[in-house]
């Protein structure tokens, strides 16, 4: 048996809409996280939070724009507090299939922050839409107010637009590495972890989204991962996708990725930026995986999933 | 210089009302930390949530109401997002303020589970007030549609209340402890903890809030502190409170203290819970101390502050 360290990316699409519905799927997600650990393996596990910090952002919003709470909450702590949710609820259900299979091991949720580049030039151009719709009239408002920018979708209104810069480093990565050396399981880098930007102050929060695979990416290269494994709501990449060519990808090496992504085969804000990921962490000479959530271990071992090598 | 494991319990009255306010107060409340830690004593960093969780609570509640996001949170849900709220500016102010003096040493927010009894008598009569005040009329709504029990407050309206169970155990306290051992300052238990009960499943998260500094003193007892230190809004505990025999107290047995407790000297909800709690931490035959949140330095070296001991 070959003991890996492996880092998992659970997309957001596993953690559902509500509290209740979350608390439901995150037993389904334990499992195969769950085979991974009884296998021997040594998993640090990140996650999404896309619907999760969209629905605390908005509430907050709406709830002060009514003066029932004293101020709205920027993104940063929104995103803090999601970590703290989704976390709490994995790290509950994992301990719980853990316990039930009689291994004795720890999780615990580390709050993450990430770091991004002051001049990244994703702060010139906010491209990743969050929270809910507005009408113009709204829309209007909140650009002159907030300062926010918006963007037109099609059918639906107006939305929020925030700057979505690369992740440079995990402020957190010396305490995460410490933890899975000494055995534990940690959910860290939730939602892509709170950006922070480096200053004469050191370390501040600002009002950005990172993608979760990129700052996973970053995570599995500073903790020596020997695998990174993207979980997502499809069993394996594919290319001429939704077309009647479709075809199912099991091996990728990085210069074909690369060169499927120049070709425009993958969407971008959703499978684009997982092979992106998964590229740059295969760049380091070890493989990364984009698998569906319940193959967790038919990945790992080779029997499902897309591979991406050197 | 004698080095010590200390528990700090920070008083939510150091956290502000809202984010704005949180952000600023944090840079505060690290310097006390920051100075523990450069006498080079091994801190575990604890916190109140009461007015965060509330505002969030109310928020989300208040926004389901509207349909603008599809479910309220309760409140295990709400307290874990305080934890990673709250968690994000400690850890984040703690950092800066060690870095700019010079100090290598990591600080991680864990997201902390506490254990209470399922038959907790606590459980048949709630008592810990949470979020806003509502009209008669709400209340009845609440109390049918919701089944939350409710209290009049006297010229404010009526309340939420939840039950308050004693905390029994920390479910992360292993990680705690391997933290501490790695030279980490840990911020775990924030808001007493996310409450959760033992069942067949493992834990399930229960509707309650326990109170932070008993939660603490459970965590300052089983990561065996030499000292529990209860930051609050005032320098010392004192007797005959706001009378004109008032007098501030520098040092108390646990025998003491037990008697101007049944003397009901300290207000229940204020410096009863904190008392309570130091007593059961110097009932381990280490001191307690009870000090304003500026002076943790001299209240260490025993210059500032009550100190309980056996």
């Amino acid at each position: 048996m070959n003991r890996r360290r492996i880092v998992v990316a659970l997309g957001g699409n596993a953690l559902g809409n509500t509290t209740q519905e979350q608390l439901q799927l995150v037993k389904t997600a334990a499992v195969p996280i769950a085979d991974l650990i009884e296998e021997g393996h040594s998993v640090i596990l990140t996650h999404g939070n896309g619907p999760q910090v969209g629905m605390i952002n908005l509430a907050l919003s709406f709830a002060a724009q009514h003066d029932v709470v004293p101020a709205d909450a920027p993104l940063p702590e929104c995103g803090a507090m999601s970590q703290g949710y989704i976390g709490y609820h994995l790290q509950n259900a994992l301990q719980n299939e853990l316990k039930k299979r009689g291994i004795d091991r720890s999780v615990a949720t580390v709050i993450t922050q990430v770091v991004v580049d002051a001049d990244d030039p994703a702060f010139s151009c906010p491209t990743k839409p969050i929270g809910g719709f507005y009408t113009r009239e709204q829309m209007e408002n909140l650009c002159s107010e907030k300062g926010f920018k918006m963007i037109f979708d099609s059918g639906r209104g107006y939305r929020r637009v925030v700057p979505s810069p690369k992740p440079v480093d995990i402020v957190e990565k010396d305490v995460i590495f410490d933890l899975v050396e000494q055995g534990v399981i940690p959910i860290t880098g939730g939602g892509g972890g709170i950006p922070v930007v480096k200053n004469e102050f050191g370390y501040t929060g600002v009002c950005a989204v990172v993608d979760k695979d990129f700052s996973a990416s970053v995570l599995a290269q500073r903790l020596q991962a020997d695998l990174f494994i993207i979980l997502t709501a499809v069993d394996a990449v594919a290319i001429n996708y939704g077309k009647p060519d479709q075809k199912s990808l099991r091996k990728l090496t990085v210069e074909q990725a690369e060169r499927y992504c120049l070709e425009g085969q993958f969407a971008s804000g959703s499978m684009l930026p997982k092979i992106q990921a998964a590229i740059r962490f295969a760049q380091t000479g070890k493989p990364a995986i984009i698998a569906g959530l319940g193959n967790a271990g038919d990945a790992v071992s080779g029997k499902s999933g897309t591979i991406i090598t050197m």
